[in-house]
C-alpha cells in the first residue's frame, strides 16, 4: 500500500501533477506533508484550493529552470520536514513544443525542452537529496516508495527503441535523456536504499497529451500510485508504463 | 568498398575527426571534396597542413553551437558543391567535461554538453540537408554512404541498456539524446534514401577518452571506416560499434 509520510510534486497545478495531488489525499493513509510546486502558486487556481482545504498541502513557488528557485524551495522543504525526511519526489513538471521536423527546428525551443524535461529534474533531485537520504536511513521501513523514491514522469516518446516516427526533436531526445538521468541516478543511489524509476504515465488528456489522448489525468494518476505501490529494489533503475509493464529504453 | 565523392566532418583539427581526414585522404578513391570544419581553423595546423597537400581538403569554421557558423558553413559547402550532392556527413564534433555526480552538477556545463553532443548535430544535419538529399536522388549509386548518409559519432557511454555507473550526468544523457534524434532521422529520411547511424567508435585516446584509452585515433578511424562500408538499408537508424556489432539504446 502506498503510504510516504512526505512526498514533493512538481508541476502540480494542472494536469497529471494536479491530479496526483488530488489522489494523494484520497489515499488511506494520505502523506503528512505534501508538497506541492509550481511556477506560479499565485494562478494555480485549484491548487490553492487543495491548499486551503488539507493541512497537509504546501504549495511552493518552483520554476525548475531557475536555480534560485530550487534552492529556496529546497531550503522551505528541509525547513518544513523539520529533521525528518523526505519519501516521494515525483519530477512531473515537463514542457513541449510544437512538433519539430528537421526542415524547421528552432535551437531556443529545443534547448528549452532540454532544460526543462532533463536538467530541471536532475537538478530538483540534487537540492532535495539530503532530505531523500535522510528518510532513506530510516529502518522501520522497507526499500519502497514509502521509504525514499525518486520518480522521473518521462515518456514512450523518450523510448529509442519504440520510436517508430521522425520529429519530435525536442521533445523525443530530453525524454531519452531524462530516462538515462533516470539510469545513472539509479546506479548511484541504490546502495543508499534509493529507488529510482521512469514511469510513462500514459497518453493523458493534458496541455502536453492534447484533447484526443486516450485516458483522463485521473485514470492515469490512479494507474501511476497503482505501480508506485509495487516499486521495490527489483524493478528500480527501470523505465515503467502505467500498467506496471517494463519499457525498452 | 567506400568512396564517397563529397564528405564533411564536424570536430576535424584533432583526435577522431583528424583521423579520419587521414584516413579518408588514404582510401583508394579518396573523396573529391572533404569538408573539414573545426572551431578555430587558424590553430589547425595539422589539419591545414592536410589542406595544404590535398587538393580536395577544403577547412571550414565551424562551431557547431553557433548558429551564424552553421549557415555560413553550409553556404561554402552548397557553393563549393557547385549542385552536385553531399554523400557523407561525419557528426564527429563533442564535448565532455569533468565527471559529475549528483551532488556537485553544474547546470551551465550541463547544457552546454546538450548544446554540442545533440543540438548541433542536430542544426548541422539540417543546414545540410538540401545537399544530401540531392545526393540521395542520384539513379546510379546503391543506398550506402557512397550516396548518402549522416553518421552521428556517439559512444557506448550513451547506452542506457549497457550504462552501469552513475555519474557523467552531462555526457551520458546528451548522447542518449543524439541516439534519439539519430533514431529519429532515420524514421523521418529513410523514405529519401538517407541512411542514418549512430557510432560507437570505441575508447580512443582522445580529449574525451583519456591517455588510458583502449585504440589510438589511427586503429579506431580505420574500424569505423570499415563499418560506414557496410552501412545499409538494413542497418540503418540502428547503434553500431566500431566492431560492427549492434549496441542496444
Amino acid at each position: 500500500m502506498i503510504c510516504p509520510r512526505a512526498v514533493f510534486i512538481t508541476g502540480a497545478n494542472k494536469g497529471l501533477g494536479l491530479e496526483f495531488v488530488r489522489q494523494f489525499l484520497r489515499l488511506d493513509n494520505p502523506p503528512q506533508q505534501l508538497f506541492a510546486t509550481c511556477r506560479d502558486p499565485e494562478n494555480a487556481v485549484e491548487l490553492r484550493k487543495l491548499e486551503d482545504q488539507n493541512a497537509c498541502v504546501q504549495v511552493l513557488k518552483l520554476d525548475i529552470t531557475c536555480e534560485a528557485d530550487i534552492k529556496s524551495a529546497a531550503r522551505e522543504v528541509e525547513s518544513s520536514l523539520n529533521n525528518k525526511g523526505l519519501n516521494l519526489l515525483i519530477n512531473n513538471a515537463g514542457v513541449t513544443r510544437k512538433r519539430q521536423y528537421v526542415g524547421n527546428l528552432n535551437k531556443e525551443h529545443l534547448l528549452e525542452q532540454f532544460s526543462t524535461n532533463a536538467v530541471g529534474p536532475l537538478l530538483v533531485t540534487q537540492s532535495l537529496l539530503p532530505m531523500l537520504l535522510k528518510a532513506a536511513e530510516s529502518r522501520d521501513t522497507l526499500v519502497s516508495c514509502n521509504k525514499a523514491a525518486i520518480v522521473n514522469i518521462s515518456s514512450i516518446l523518450g523510448s529509442i527503441t519504440e520510436s517508430r516516427s521522425g520529429g519530435m526533436y525536442g521533445y523525443r531526445p530530453s525524454k531519452a535523456a531524462l530516462n538515462m538521468i533516470t539510469k545513472s541516478l539509479h546506479e548511484e543511489l541504490k546502495e543508499k536504499d534509493i529507488l529510482v524509476t521512469a514511469l510513462h504515465p500514459g497518453w493523458v488528456r493534458t496541455d502536453i497529451g492534447g484533447p484526443e489522448a486516450d485516458m483522463s489525468p485521473e485514470e492515469s494518476a490512479k494507474a501511476c500510485l497503482m505501480v508506485l505501490s509495487k516499486l521495490s529494489k527489483e524493478n528500480s533503475g527501470r523505465f515503467l508504463s502505467y500498467d506496471g509493464k517494463m519499457i525498452d529504453w
